[in-house]
């Protein structure tokens, strides 16, 4: 006879992914991302989780490591699933920031109150019958012979928006390659903070004749409020914040100062307070553009499930990996589908 | 054999609510709410769900029982109560405004959702183990002689914060009464917008005085942004805006203007956007207190569900029955408690 410990039981494991082809932004080019596996489990059942730690959001996989050695040795986690914002308020009270740790812990906290249910998360939110963007699929930063190889792949992929990377000293070549190759595809361009205010106008005005949808994160995470002012205003295309917007705070501290803002679980520490973000940027009339790292199909379904939210999805983590450990929401025609017939995040592990 | 429908089938009826005593705020004093009382029947469940319709959030208990005529006899509703959302969103396309009427399908929907998971709404939304405030009593307008029974008499049922409603000529005798009686009492006021600016300020002068802990809604709904800016700079007191806020979009554009918002479900529409304007507003780094109306345990029950997120609680609303249909959240030694072990919002008539 065993005995039942209704303990939330924790453990974790490095997730090494690699990508198809070496993936660059402009912080570098890589072809690995080393993230880390979370599962909790609760009465036999088990929450996943995937934390996605990157340099340029403070965290690497070291400084998540260190952190679930800490909460699986502790009882900060505590014996009930269902205190989600608990969990999040006690772990946010232990230590600031390092929030794509957070959010594996949120991810699987929500997996397991699915599961317990035996409903997926779209009903636990109330989110039944809701439309939802289509996905976009990153051309990274390469040299223009290899954009111009990729973007080939993803049109006979079928992809439907391309999501450019710039922040070379090449970035027109890279933008004219891939008009010269696909001069109508919806293209969003994502900058990750290269430029400064008087290249990011210049830029804007090039980018608009090329007719580009918006720029994600033109100038540094920490430009002060005043270059996205005067950005904003002499740019003929929409400024959205990536890496200047974690959480709600930051939302409401950027009103007036941007059009759009880019949610990532990463950033967010997870669900409940990317749910807090969105609700925050739709009352300050932003678009919402759904972004990931490079993550598995876990990381990238459990956002998915916040997709009916947005207005823009940049969900391909997964698409981009050579070999995808898991399985859960998969790419349709322009669109990422879950599988709501799953209880929780609705993902499962490809080696089982 | 009967034949089991999938149809969401809503029924209403008016729920005559009587207070124990007339109850006054600077609008007028009654005896009477004419609420409605809302059922959606599914698979052999029913969520209940109140309005609680009012002349200055410009509703009437005719505009909303021509509402629920018009949604039983069609099938806006559809036939899934987990498409909260969806449900939301075609209900603000039909009509917009009428809150009241919408927060009593939003609250029967989530109830409905609780007992076909047969959780509390607690657990849905991941809210368990938190704390939550003490919730005041409201003494309303009367005669000085009155207020003074009516404040013995709530002294003497243990009430730990009082709420005082102003907007007479004789606003100060008020006051002077209840800290005549009470010296240490924590006591905010609420003047539903009687006041100009330079009332608001003079008044907020001596409320300061009296050791009020903040005013709501100083100012007429309407305002211009610009009075409640100088209201802000010259008061001595916290300024919360209550009836100028519905919406979490009304919360983004008072960003800097005030110090609190009041929420109300009657107000928002239900739980859903409630919980839209709490993230916004604490993004604003705004403090939170949830109001009620007159209401039964019913409304006031699904208001106690998110009691967990906000600083002040003002749900006395079935406090001031004389005879309540419904037994949910009981009030015990200043705090409202919810059953977590009944499903949904955890009601019950008490009439069965």
């Amino acid at each position: 006879m065993s005995v039942k410990t209704i303990k939330l039981n924790m453990s974790y494991e490095p997730l090494i992914l690699t990508t198809a082809h070496p993936f660059g932004i402009s912080y570098g080019t890589s072809s690995t991302s080393s993230n880390i596996l979370v599962r909790l489990q609760f009465e036999g059942l088990t929450g996943l989780g995937e934390a996605s730690p990157t340099r340029y959001h403070d965290e690497t996989p070291e400084t998540a490591s260190s952190l679930f050695k800490l909460w699986a040795e502790s009882d900060i986690l505590g014996d009930d699933p269902f205190a989600i914002e608990a969990v999040l308020k006690r772990l946010d009270k232990s230590v600031s920031g390092n929030r794509s740790a957070k959010a594996a812990i949120d991810m699987a906290l929500h997996d397991l109150v699915g599961k317990l249910l035996d409903r997926s998360l779209v009903d636990i939110f109330g989110f039944r019958d809701l439309p939802v963007p289509i996905t976009d699929f990153t051309i990274g930063i390469d040299s223009a012979e290899t954009v111009e190889l990729k973007t080939k792949e993803a049109l006979a992929v079928g992809y439907k928006h391309l999501k450019v990377k710039q922040g070379t000293d090449y970035d027109r070549e890279i933008i004219d390659t891939i008009r010269g190759l696909a001069p109508d595809i919806p293209i969003r361009v994502d900058a990750n903070g290269a430029w400064t205010v008087k290249e990011a106008i210049s830029k804007a005005h090039y980018l608009a004749e090329q007719n580009v949808e918006f720029i994600e994160q033109p100038l540094p995470k920490y430009a002060p409020l005043s270059d996205w002012q005067v950005l904003r205003a002499a740019s003929p295309l929409p400024i959205y914040a990536d890496e200047s917007v974690s959480t709600s705070i930051d939302v409401a501290r950027l009103a007036g100062y941007v059009d759009g803002v880019v949610v990532k679980l990463a950033k967010t520490g997870g669900l409940a307070e990317a749910r807090r973000v969105i609700n925050t940027a739709r009352a300050n009339n932003f678009k919402i553009m759904f972004g990931c790292m490079i993550e598995s199909s876990l990381g990238i379904t459990a956002a998915a499930h916040l997709a009916p939210l947005v207005d823009h999805l940049d969900l391909d983590g997964a698409l981009l990996l050579a070999d995808d450990p898991f399985e859960g929401a998969v790419y349709d025609d322009g669109y990422l589908k879950v599988d709501y017939s799953l209880p929780g995040l609705g993902v499962r592990s490809r080696k089982q």
